[in-house]
């Protein structure tokens, strides 16, 4: 038996928004501790991977350890269906094929119940090795979705460099090109931690998707280290993250 | 000659909008207590039927009755030229070929006048007999036209269910099902009066395109009874009212 | 060497906008006094004239006369990755075949500087010959874009009449016809000056491409004289002005 509860159901529509454009179909790891993802986006390029703690939640209880296959597409169909300030109730028996969502508001005796089908989803555990980044940037999550949005009208591949004195995204393309700059603020909105200056070049696509996540998190924070994918992380409140993690592009980036 | 002067084009708009999507064209029936409406909807399944007193008037003459054959999306485009808070007059001489609408704001010396043709359109009269009904249900109506369009995500056909408990919607499909209780409030916003308890299933996209009323009242009434169409009221403040029947599905409805 | 720079973005914005649809590529003339744009729209029917004094800017310096080429959609979508109040500075070298676009927010230490390729573009110079108008109406810029708007529902032509009495905007198509009076207001909304009354039709999507300069002014000015082109003005605060220009439809009005 997996019972889950919030009492918000804002904070599940942002994760299943941060997740559904990346992942059409994911499997939810759910054990004592907490519910976990890890998983390719739907082209095999970039990684995902969520982490909940049960302590998120208003109650919380997994009896034996329980993969869900769902289609996130349809969980976010069940999702607009309810209001951000609805309290939530996630439950499947042990072997069910169905995951059971309760809505109920508090201001009218309404309740609103949904079974959704599970899928049977193949799963592949991917170990991601522990890096040591050589440059770590935190940085307002709007700003960052701003300029990879900004980037992507001038051409596909955006080019990241940090160095001690800030973090420099660049395109380049048909029309022309654009560099932002941004450097650490007196008032902590930007810091830059760097043992070593990294410039890389990514696919703009992949970091617009991640910015999905955007709404969690007031602030992102992006690792880099030479010839290891990047990783975006938005942090989910105090209770976990979903992290993102993207190979750099092997040509030489233009800096 | 026929003269109808509103002093706010709002409530017109709401009534144009409530019927434009169910009706493409229809005839108003002038007379002197008011004007009717009464038609098939454009596939010939639902039926609507529209009653407006003269006293929802600033002005109103209708010297002979009048039927004034219309196309509700010309009307609709003519009403979008129009702000809310402009005053509204209405004219038809009595063998004309022409509808005018004057506006005038009240704000700017500004007044706007259009003529639409009038079509000439075949009309059949439909008797609507008299119900009992087993179940009648007041409830918000923003409510009932959430839930309508939140079970049309999950099928084509939803089930309504009334019992003294309260009202229930349901619908089941490829994707799962869901179930939305709604139960008498102590704040009566939902009151249910039930004789004998009565399950019917129908087409929801009809459901959804009565909702188009929504806009014209707080409450909608929906009353039911066993194999007599479905009947959805909107109530024009104190002056009238929308009416929308829909047949229910003959196969049995999965409750 | 050219360089300009606005203390807000939002100015230059809303110029664009007013150009971008009728040009997608055009020349600016800037020399000591200021900038200079003239072209033919890109069907060759109506003309558009921009002028900006140097005042205008915070900072301006033009050592000698220069043509920048640019593609005005390219334009568009740098200033679309810029905020209102961002301040810009426009720099180019002499022979240079590039323009430098360099945005900075007051709020953050961000800059981001963008290269527009420049264009080599065929100009004819046109000489806009001083006119006498027989009518001069101003009015909220507001109030023509809506009327601009209304009317293009109902027929491609727009007829345009000035009286003593006030300025009429009429179009006739299929569905029917309409007819907006506006009068000379106490409160100065509208004023009309008439030597000798005009009635002159247009092709109603120029007039609706003229209106996307409304965001730059309160007020339009709106010139008429027999058998010339009509002239619709957008002030540019008290810096310069968008002049549009457009020739009255040949066949007879009907008024």
């Amino acid at each position: 038996m997996f019972e889950a509860r919030l009492s918000s159901t804002a904070l599940l529509k942002k994760i299943v928004d941060a997740l559904k454009e990346i992942l059409h179909q994911s499997t939810l790891d759910c054990s004592d501790s907490g519910i976990q993802l890890q998983a390719m986006d739907n082209s095999h390029v970039s990684l995902v991977s969520m982490s909940l703690r049960s302590d998120c939640f208003e109650k919380y209880r997994c009896d034996r350890n329980l993969s869900l296959g769902l289609d996130l597409r349809s969980l976010t169909k069940v999702l607009k269906c309810a209001s951000g300030d609805d309290a939530v109730t996630i439950k499947s028996a042990d072997k069910a094929d169905k995951l059971q969502l309760s809505f109920e508001s508090a201001s009218m005796d309404r309740t609103a119940d949904y079974e959704l089908r599970l899928l049977n989803l193949d799963q592949e555990h991917l170990a991601i090795p522990e890096t040591d980044y050589a440059c770590v940037v935190h940085m307002p999550a709007t700003e960052f979705a701003r300029i990879c949005r900004d980037l992507s009208t001038f051409s596909e591949s955006v080019v990241i460099a940090c160095t001690k004195d800030g973090i420099k995204f660049s395109a380049n393309g048909e029309m022309g090109s654009v560099n932002i700059k941004l450097s650490e603020t007196s008032k902590g909105d930007v810091s830059v931690q760097v043992e070593e200056p990294v410039t890389l070049s990514f696919a703009g696509r992949y970091l617009n998707t991640f910015t999905r996540a955007t709404p969690l998190s007031e602030k992102v924070k992006i690792s880099m280290a030479p010839e290891v994918p990047l990783l975006v992380e938005y942090p989910i409140e105090d209770y976990g993250y979903i992290r993102y993690y993207l190979a750099p592009k092997v040509d030489e980036p233009d800096s």
